[in-house]
């Protein structure tokens, strides 16, 4: 049998942390030797986690002081807060530097150092591994990410709107000023803090929007469409939250180009996604629910026309700490680390 | 103490019919005197519905055979499947011709019984009726309502949508042909009937839209947005079903003309606004949530400012049996009865 | 028009708060004169709690520095966080001695100053004014709370839990050494406050009992029955969280005395509450949801017979922000100011 | 690679077939050849459950009329609707004697038909077949289950009460007639058929008991509480609805029997659980949560003292589709196969 590769998981204690270590555990080539939780630090994970009590796991340390070029770790996966990121991944390369880095936050993912400082209100603390992270989009990116040392994993709206937008916008199928994302998202992409507006009885026999306007996964959009059109693209992007623990459902309204139909946008979205393990594009007309999708690592996408010509509208569903998050970033430690692209990602969705 | 109407409400065992009862329980100038439901007939309304078990109320009866002189109603509700109610309806009129009628059903709401032949699959049953009928959407046809014998109550989603939209397509604020609604409804909102697709294992914990590109109450924003317009107006709309039982909520997105602003639409909505009882219009750049509205017979409307320039979103939520059915019945039924327009709507939401 | 009573509200920012808010509201004797929340002071009710948008209400105040005197209040209803309001209240009635107090804590529920200081782990800082405190369980205690002028308002659980087995233990019909009671509740029951363990994420889509073996109501159910019996009661009670809102259902097991069957028990309860407001009694064998209480000031309770000779199943149902606190806390705000007990609890249940 | 077994699903349609399905599709040595919905023939399975549509799977047929000599099954799964299946196992076994079969409904649950003939209301159609049936579960009946040719797996309510129970009835440790089963499902254990009752909005927000004093789930743990006492034992167990889709929580109250103590019991279900993979004891004090072992084949048991001398309060939680039915099955399968008894069902549970 293969070696294992030796993985740590920074910032344990979230949802993605836990979600990272629900695919790890069995992924057949990882082995978990260290699990940090800076609040938890000397807890046992099923102390936070406690479906995790049938299984042997590190106890959870803390982030201060620990020796990564003794930790020996293949790749650590970061599931740490947005704005805390950069400044311990630049400690770990620099005394790791032999450790491979998947990101889940939204620090390196920015290309542009000042659209950074200027989404997150702060100037960026690793400018230097900013020109060698990799924006971890599987299905746009895979050559590049194979040879990456950090990865910078996409967050989980931005995931839903890119797999059938930038297909479009590259073959210039579709106009780029009119493109509307209405975004939907279970609770669980809001984290596990403790907020008043998150409690259960808050949330639950409820629907709203949230950030309209003005939302952060905006920039990311910002630049991947950008670079898909060769050009600025900005769209409309609109934010709800669904009383509801796991999955995105975008429901995306464009018009076509030069006469494309919706028929025509779907056939191209089946063409190239025609052998993407994670990516399946329903027969046209048909659109996804987000609970066909809970727990796996599939994308769903379905294309339908709308009854003013010339208008398509596209409906994409993934669970957000999946594909959205630990998913994909698992995807992106098997290229990363030279496993087979799907190991360890074959859970079928669970439903009901 | 004044006398009480004498009401019925035909179609009992369904959700709307419940909520009349509710609402008319409490009413000071109502009385129920008849509840039909055929296929419970004989039954007590406690056996259908128990939270009715520590009231007094008339037995379920079968509309067969029914004597609608003898009944002796003042006003009937009508809460009867979609294509079943013209017949009743004709019937009781003619019997009854001085009793009123508030219908809940989509059979009275389309002016133009070629459309309605076209949406519905079937001629219409009692064109002659159609005629006298009113569209009951109170804060635009009050005046015309307070007349009427034959009042059709707006279905949910198009109340939803009007009630923000209406004011800006007359003022000529927004440009008509670039509106998008996406909209999202409590499972209430598709009725009581056992389907499989509606069980509580098959809708909570997921997401997603449907009729795409096709649903019936298009016909009805059809025709009221283009009478507020004056021109034919056909727009983008959208339903998709969220795990929770009461409630909707509309987010539209439209594009200011001749430099109308965000806050320009505002302001317009906040004037025209200002004195009805049940549309309350938040703060600029603030949005609602249905929870907030839950039970009530409340709008909210938020408008808020994309960050594309020229373009606004506008957010309404409303509970779907209340404003959105039964509740704007009852309002209708106190502007055909001569109460006052609030009597017995007063419930404040119920949240959490 | 009679004239109407100041009502303070202290606590307003909690759940318990705003349903005080929400039936108040539509009471036709009480005016809201005073509304306190210490962290949100400054603040209007509707940044805290959205749905009282549409109604002009006092802004909120901090406890601290207020002058009872000068606000002279005919009646503050308590809903701060148990162990912080004895102290208020003493000072309250100290300056405001004409003030009635309806106490939605736990503070002054247990007559035996001792009990209190074991069960809450300090001592009683107004064991004087607890001397003079009434247990508002109306349906027991209704002729000594009209004449109270400080009334502890029941816990939900417990209330639950007393309406069904008061009158059984009272006319000796059950065993009182084998009680258990196996009760459920939703989630508003713990409270407003930001803890991960009430997040969304970590309620829906589950189920868990909690405080196994040791929960601070057992001290009030112990002191009732003991009551009600005249001698010690102790029985087995075990809490549990159901992934819904609203809502308390008690399953409770007991063994009929002296041959007494499940349908002697019936009867009695049957008899007991034939007059009562707000009990009402099912058919023999039928047993209550929580879901149609919701919202309303009744209790739901049914009694079956089990399959072992001589046992029967009680349950009850009630919701615990309406009879289970603030419905019950305006009921006996009613008996103190000799309203109509009923007085603005006349809201139908909401279901769905 | 050694070769996969040919594995039917009977009754492919429902929730237990699908996650059959759900399982089967990743276990190594299974491969799905025949998949029957009556009502569905003809479909694919995506169709049925769009969570399969990236899968291959055989289209559904009907059981009319299959030719079970050439369909050459190594296994079936049987997940019909009780009392349809014996007829069809009887059919199937006659005509093709080598397949195994393990039958998820309670056809063959029963040892004595004339316990059958009475909880079901008719007859047993295969009594010959039911006296080589082995009750599987595995915990208990590892060894006959292994030479099984047909296995009746137990039941979702009785699997999570006997865990936790059989050990303590068996080593004597606790009265046999005091214990009481409160037992709490999600709604997934009531199935996929369209009945009004199981509607979103009559089963969210709200909690109720069924079936108090009478459910057929009794018949199975009268069987085999008896079979571990050695004597007729009767329990009182009552059944209630969760509004969540999947997981049991089964709180049991119990009487130690000469100075047991509910740590003594705690120890006995440790030493005997110790090496079981599916059966986890949490550490004595805690209980268990549904949300920890969701999608899991794993059950977790807590015990607890409670306050009343003598007396524990046990709380067992399990999956009702995966450990509950079709997890328990395929770990039947792997014994009556041949297979290591965890092979497929090494799901980490998905929370949140």
């Amino acid at each position: 049998m293969a070696t294992k590769a030796k993985i740590g998981v920074l910032g344990a204690s979230g949802y993605t942390g836990s979600d990272l270590v629900r695919l790890l555990l069995r992924h057949p080539r990882a082995e978990i030797v260290l699990l940090t939780a800076d609040r938890r630090a000397g807890q046992e994970m099923r102390e936070v986690f406690p479906q995790f009590s049938p299984y042997a796991l590190p106890k959870l340390v803390s982030l201060d002081g620990l020796d990564w070029a003794a930790a020996g770790l293949d790749l650590a996966f970061c599931a740490l807060p947005h704005a805390t990121t950069q400044k311990v991944i630049k400690d770990l390369l620099a005394k790791a530097p032999g450790t491979k880095v998947v990101d889940l936050s939204a620090d390196f993912r920015l290309r542009d150092t000042s659209a950074y400082a200027k989404w997150y209100g702060h100037e960026h603390h690793a400018p230097e591994l900013q020109a060698e992270a990799v924006y971890g989009l599987v299905e746009v990116y895979r050559r590049d990410i194979k040879k990456a040392r950090l990865v910078a994993n996409p967050g989980c709206y931005t995931t839903c709107a890119q797999l059938p937008l930038v297909p479009l916008i590259k073959t210039k199928a579709i106009e780029l000023d009119e493109i509307v994302i209405d975004a939907k998202s279970g609770m669980t992409g809001a984290g596990r803090s403790a907020k008043e507006s998150m409690l259960f009885s808050e949330v639950s026999e409820g629907f709203n929007a949230y950030g309209v306007g003005h939302h952060r996964h905006m920039a990311e959009l910002d630049q991947e469409f950008s670079l898909a059109a060769g050009r600025e693209v900005i769209v409309t992007f609109t934010p709800h939250l669904v009383p509801m623990n796991r999955g995105i459902l975008s429901t995306i309204y464009v018009r076509g180009r030069r006469g494309r139909t919706a028929a025509d946008l779907h056939a191209i979205l089946l063409k190239q996604y025609e052998k993407e393990p994670f990516v399946h594009i329903l027969p046209f007309g048909e659109t996804p629910h987000t609970r066909h999708v809970r727990g796996s690592n599939m994308t769903f996408i379905g294309v339908a026309k709308d009854r003013i010509e010339g208008r398509a509208i596209l409906v994409s569903a993934l669970d957000n700490l999946v594909k959205g998050a630990s998913g994909q970033a698992v995807q992106n430690m098997n290229l990363v680390l030279g496993f087979p692209e799907t190991m360890g990602l074959d859970q079928v969705a669970l439903f009901p």
